[in-house]
């Protein structure tokens, strides 16, 4: 339908995330018009044949297809809501692979509907290196119609992609909870490295055991999943009073070398909050049931 | 050296843990006696070939080495410091694999040489389920000569085994450093799980791409580790001021559905003070810094 080269895509923002999606797309032979808000970021990229782009307005008006990855959706607004972007944009399709919230997903499909711009939300899941690689895993959410039109260009990225289906909040929604899960997971690290530093025990030399912890989680999570959706919370080999125990030691151990346990503390809580409500012999699971009744 | 039967082993505590160790025994042909402080939970056991003991006293007096696995190291010291229990294991050697902190493990250790008990220290990093398969890890710490003469013995426990050395607070350190990243990563998800269900992804839905995460988690640990010993936290790719981004935008989307959000908050603090006391482009792992510094 369209007249536009397809293989041809534009970049706004040229941030390590940013440089490393354009860089992609040019390794993968497709026509890439780059464009940052502060000056000078295109350099290597030309040089490695993308075209830089004097205004967001040029650059969005060289592809079908635009990929934005600034730092929020403040700074992907500042860019796109203005009327030459915006004019530029009109028929023309944006994948925002910018992360924020589900919220802010609906408003910028929101201003794109008003505009006539194609919108697909996105979220990348993996770190800058994985990019043009196997190990790439792209989110995605909007019209079906838009990511089957694209996917051929998102594919130079890389890795995986799913569509997660028309609702434009829902790759937003997977990746604050994948970030959610991510980010404790590195403060829990950080903070067991504090602690094992106290005892005299290294990063490098704790690191393989931290990443067997790691490799127990997937199966872990499976488990908890449906424990959680049928309302389950089976707590017979690991009720959540070892968890309450397991999590006062963390707290008397840390504090005893005079680090700050706070984190733990809260987990602590939440455990400690299920048992008093009569679900000690549930499982840790049942965590999930006390946070999401606060929602109602 | 020992005129004990060297293949016989007694398992003290029968909850869920101590079971499985004592079962992995028997089904390696190893001759074990149990025992537990609330009587019936041996039935199974001895039912599979176990010999149920009366008393502790009798139980440690039947073995070369006691196995502990309780709650805790209070109701492991209600056992074993008892005058007939104590007298019974005179010349004989505990495992200790109940999990408590450093300093009970060194608590214990003295105990155990005022009253001429060999004595290792040791903690289990997998689930219940991994006991007897390939799957278990265990951690042990104190003398290399004890730990060389019962590893054999141990093995029927299947899996890994790792003598972390002669210090008796190393396997209790690890073990607290390890549980420290698993309880957090499981309140991530649990809090995560949470968010999804506010926005109406379910749990099984989330699942996979939760373990996706925790696949990317042992290379980015070892990152770290390097990155934290040497004090270099690196943020070229990943910047804190990135980590302060997402976990804002999380901390808004769990609030907006009414979601506690106390633990990402104490995350986003840390990652803040960071960037206050203007390490904001250094990565994640300076706050492992942060929190260490508070030991001084």
């Amino acid at each position: 339908m369209s007249t536009y080269d397809q293989s041809a895509v534009t970049v706004l923002g040229l941030g390590p995330m940013g440089r490393a999606l354009a860089g992609a797309f040019v390794a993968a032979g497709v026509r890439t018009t780059v464009w940052n808000r502060t000056p000078g970021r295109d350099r290597d990229l030309v040089d490695r044949g993308a075209t830089g782009a004097a205004t967001a307005a040029e650059a969005v008006a060289a592809s079908p297809l635009t990929v934005v990855c600034v730092v929020n959706y403040d700074a992907a607004d500042a860019v796109l809501r203005q009327e030459e972007v915006a004019d530029a944009l009109k028929g023309r399709t944006v994948v925002n692979l910018t992360a924020d919230t589900p919220d802010r997903a609906r408003s910028t499909d929101e201003w794109a509907r008003a505009h006539g711009v194609g919108y697909l939300d996105g979220a990348i899941m993996t770190p800058t290196p994985s990019i043009g690689t196997p190990d790439a895993v792209f989110l995605l959410s909007g019209p079906e119609e838009l990511y089957e039109r694209y996917e051929p260009v998102l594919a130079a990225l890389g890795g995986s992609r799913t569509h997660l289906g028309a609702d434009i909040g829902r790759a937003a929604a997977y990746d604050i909870a994948l970030l959610d899960i991510f980010w404790t997971a590195m403060a829990g690290y950080t903070h067991a490295l504090a602690v094992a530093r106290a005892e005299g025990v290294t990063a490098v030399e704790l690191a393989p055991f931290a990443g067997g912890i790691a490799q127990i989680l997937p199966a872990l999570f499976t488990e908890f999943a449906t424990d959680i959706d049928t309302g389950t919370y089976s707590g017979e080999l690991n009720p959540i009073t070892s968890a309450v125990s397991s999590l006062s030691h963390i707290v008397h151990a840390s504090e005893s070398h005079g680090i700050d346990a706070s984190l733990m503390r809260v987990i602590e809580g939440l455990a400690r909050r299920v048992v008093a409500e009569g679900h000690g012999s549930d499982g840790f699971s049942r965590v999930t049931d006390l946070l999401s009744r606060r929602a109602h």
